[in-house]
């Protein structure tokens, strides 16, 4: 069932809204003029009317039994706010990608931006200015954080209260279609970040037209959205068309489905296999493939498990394990869910498999975690060394870029580009831009803007020494979050940014890096040393590397066998800025050789 | 990791209790002498002390941190019952079933009876004497309600407390072995009712030792059980070594597991999972398969496949539908969740499949419920026209044989024991007993007991005109349950026994009837008329049967097309006290027939 408002032909308009346990709704128009239009309930507790010669961009209420007016939970845009008036939408717009099909989810080298900190001006049409750059970097794919219209101008986005709308400060949906348009045209994919497993504490009205939530399970941020009691199919109908909307009305090409363990649902058909059902029709309709990219806790194989084999069949996921392996080499921290990793062993576990904890006893969790993911394709885990929350979930919000090294920034790089996974950025990564990236809102609550403060100290108790966590709700701390483009003119960001544009073609156009692939790659590590090498193949091509994560230089001896190996990216050279690389141009079997700390180098058989 | 008492070898015991937050815990004996023992605590938070010499009977508390006596969670005996001291206890036992390998599962003809209500003893002996009597019947599996202790000794068993103790009013540990060796040396096997979804209100001491119980999750009983939060791995083998328990020392051939649904799990291995696989390995020590049956209100296939397959392998399932369907035809009620039932197709889709709510929208859930069960074997299905829930859980705890007319007692007889799936009978059903099946239960503290009768009246509020419901703490509840077996001497209840008598053996000996079989059999049904036909065969062997559901009496023709049929069993003939049947004898290809109301009749092809 399509809700909110929908065009049913020139200037006739539908709608719909899920109300089952109202007696009397009615739709409340507010501009151009007032007026208020009775609707008719049908059985499934749907209220709906219709109206011709409607005027563009009408605004709206629905008015519930007991008087209150409330804005549309399916509005496709809130002008004035979480609180103001649902505004209807002509969705019609000059695309200019009728020839776009999207590209696989194999292919794809993903860039994770924030719009409001991503420019200076933080809106969607900034961010077209910046298209051509990254794709000079090679990346082929925006994910952008979530755009749902949430309080004021300042979220990360999860603080989302109407998951159809565009947020109004960045530029609403004529801002946010333009971008997408500008990214096809560019051959960039665009993936987007969606919520469906809670909705932000401000401008949240949703209990007001039905049972949309559930006491049955208690998630971080109070009651679960209610997937499996009663009057679930509606609420699941709500949270499947919307996946539908930012493909039909927005063309996204994929959606990423934010921290699925927060989705509780019980009962034989699992929200996220209905979800993935309806994608999957919808895609059969369009003609193309529209994926789904899951944030889960659960190192569940089962999530990625096509649905004929009773997996929920969701086309990919953000692999943790992977980030937490190679954080901890790189920063020897070991707090929180960190003590759980720190070994090369959980390194090459990582790049071998995946999930890293799949059943075995988790200290941080004090219980066995996961199942294993040996046979899941390698094309359906996206990894990084970075990203939003594995940055702002940190108290002071620190880039990896101001814990490490030069020299393990350019390592982290190598090992998730050449990696036989998806590769994901964050914004900035690739030139080691150095601001944090630090929680923030901008509530009107006073109370809630107390309670998130507070809920921030506590959070972060035992990081006192550091001083007091940064206020969420100033509009310093969202300031700071900005990154800062110029600084890629010069110094270490430059040569960053260069070795980026260096590692990122290698990996598109060298057959052997460019399928992700876990069938034709071997791995080995030494523990003592803290040496990972590799070997992926694909055909007659062929590549090895090593990565070494110990600060010093250590002396192995390769175990090629035979042809001709010829470097081809050595991260400690000179002109990386690093500190000099004693590696042969060359590689004969059996020979020792030295490679410098925090470095990698990545050769090539040369084909007979 | 084995809990609770473990006998090393002679006369040497090891006691064993996880209380991984204690930061003390030693073992204080109370009998026969007075003394207190130092335990050592493990990494995994085990407690733990070895005593040689031990005179047997020990009574035992395990003394806590804060000085609190508290008997052991893993008891295998509470003489004095649910606060009292715990007791070691000798599993030596004249085992008379060396030969004993159980049966499979397909074969089973299930019993259920609840051990208090079952005799005027109320006692595991008792059962013992009426062992003979269930064997002619053609009966050849037991299935005992919960005798995991309870408060004081009246209980259904579901307010267990000591999952691994023997209720001690029944008899103890050695009275349900003496059973379970009869049932054996009968040919008897045994199912018992295990709950691993929740713990009685009274003498449940567990919050005492550790986090057994999580707030993320809400049970209709108070807050779940830990399954996947921080240290469920230990709560896990609690339970999962209790399984194994009943196996190891009372040598039972399966469990009921109750309420699965109420098992809250949201990690990568589900319990159910981890259990099955852990019974599997048990099973092949032994050389022998022993069972799992869950009572499920989900409708999900997904537990019976097999975990290779991503399900959780649990070898059957209680088929509600099954029951509702058939209830609701011969009753006409539909309250409560009677009223999503109610059609001829309801039930023909049970019989097809099992499950009748197989993803479609439920009006009493107000949700769609279920997935398909088309490919589950049927010997994976329990089906009943009553049970201890169906029954007890009614207001007045009416059984079927006061509900509806004698002839529907046959018919209901008839589905369940020709049907392709597993059949169950609750106690006294086979004579129609017409005691009702009460809730009772006997607590100590004021409060509680006010609060379930409370909890009693509410749950019936819609039921006042029939009056208060019956006080479920009052002994006189309890004696009304008991089922009165002399009566199965005269009049009705007689001709009910004999044809039960007739019945039960018809399904043993037919190969068209005795294997429980999905694929070799047509159901068609005529819903206007109220008529189920069905046709079974196995090789050469081949039945034909048709049920009327309708009061009156209707006129058909069969569409069986070659071949002699012949007249088997017709529960309209007046030596079932029927009203006299106009059945042929013998089957002739497109002659019309007449059938009584509320009848059925089964005919026989001649082998040729």
């Amino acid at each position: 069932m399509q809700i909110g408002v929908n065009c049913l032909d020139n200037r006739r308009y539908e709608f719909v809204v899920w109300a089952p346990l109202q007696g009397q709704v009615s739709l409340k128009v507010v501009l151009p003029c007032k007026k208020t239009i009775p609707m008719e309930k049908n059985s499934l507790g749907y209220w709906k009317t219709t109206i011709s010669d409607l005027t563009p961009n009408i605004s709206y209420y629905y008015r519930l039994d007991d008087k209150r007016d409330r804005p549309d939970p399916a509005s496709h845009y809130q002008p004035h706010g979480v609180h103001g008036p649902s505004q209807v939408i002509d969705h019609s717009f000059r695309w200019e990608d009728g020839n776009w099909k999207g590209f696989d989810l194999s292919e794809m080298i993903i860039y994770e931006l924030h719009v409001g900190t991503f420019t200076p001006d933080g809106i969607f049409d900034a961010v077209i200015c910046r298209l051509d750059e990254l794709n000079d970097l090679g990346l082929n794919t925006l994910e952008i954080m979530p755009v749902a219209q949430f309080p004021d101008e300042r979220n990360w986005g999860y603080d989302g209260t109407y998951p159809y709308a565009v947020q109004n400060s960045y530029g609403g949906p004529k801002g946010f279609k333009r971008l997408i348009n500008e990214c096809h045209k560019k051959g960039i994919a665009v993936i987007l970040d969606v919520v469906y497993n809670h909705l932000g504490p401000e401008g949240n009205y949703l209990r007001d037209f039905g049972p949309y939530f559930t006491d049955k399970y208690k998630t971080p941020w109070g009651d679960a959205i209610n997937f499996d009691d009663k009057y679930s199919c509606e609420v699941r109908n709500f949270f499947i068309e919307n996946a539908i909307h930012w493909f039909r009305h927005y063309h996204v090409d994929a959606l990423r489905l934010d921290a699925i363990h927060a989705i509780f649902d019980m009962g034989a058909k699992h929200f996220l296999s209905e979800l993935s059902e309806r994608v999957e029709e919808f895609s059969q309709k369009q003609g193309r493939k529209y994926y789904l990219i899951a944030e889960s806790d659960l190192n569940d194989s089962h999530v990625l498990i096509p649905r004929k084999s009773w997996g929920y069949g969701i086309d990919g996921v953000w692999c943790d394990d992977f980030h937490h392996s190679l954080h901890t080499l790189l920063t020897g921290e070991n707090r929180g869910y960190y003590h759980d990793f720190g070994k090369i062993a959980h390194m090459a576990k990582s790049m071998k498999e995946g999930f890293v904890y799949s059943g075995e006893y988790s200290e941080f969790r004090k219980r066995n975690h996961g199942n294993s993911s040996r046979d899941i394709p390698a094309q359906q885990m996206v990894v990084f060394s970075q990203n939003h929350d594995q940055i702002g979930n940190r108290m002071l919000g620190e880039r990896l870029s101001t814990l490490v090294s030069f020299e393990a920034l350019k390592l982290a790089a190598g090992i998730v580009l050449l990696s036989p996974y998806i590769p994901l950025l964050f914004m900035g990564e690739e030139y080691g831009e150095d601001a944090p990236f630090l929680y923030f809102v901008s509530h009107s609550d006073h109370a809630l803007i107390e309670a998130v403060r507070q809920g921030r100290k506590k959070e972060f108790g035992e990081f006192k020494w550091q001083g007091e966590p940064p206020d969420p709700q100033s509009t310093e701390t969202f300031l700071k979050s900005k990154i800062n483009w110029n600084k890629r003119m010069g110094g270490n960001h430059k040569v960053l940014l260069n070795f980026y544009k260096n590692l990122i073609p290698l990996r598109k156009t060298n057959p052997a890096l460019s399928y992700p692939d876990k069938k034709s790659f071997i791995v080995d590590s030494l523990e003592k040393q803290k040496i990972i090498r590799m070997r992926r193949w694909n055909g007659s091509h062929e590549v090895f590397f090593i990565f070494n994560f110990n600060c010093s230089e250590v002396k192995i001896v390769p175990s090629i066998i035979e042809g001709r190996w010829n470097k081809i990216l050595d991260s400690s050279e000179k002109i990386w800025n690093g500190p000099g690389s004693l590696l042969p141009k060359e590689l004969n079997s059996g020979n020792e050789i030295t490679i410098k700390g925090q470095s990698f180098v990545l050769y090539n058989k040369e084909k007979r």
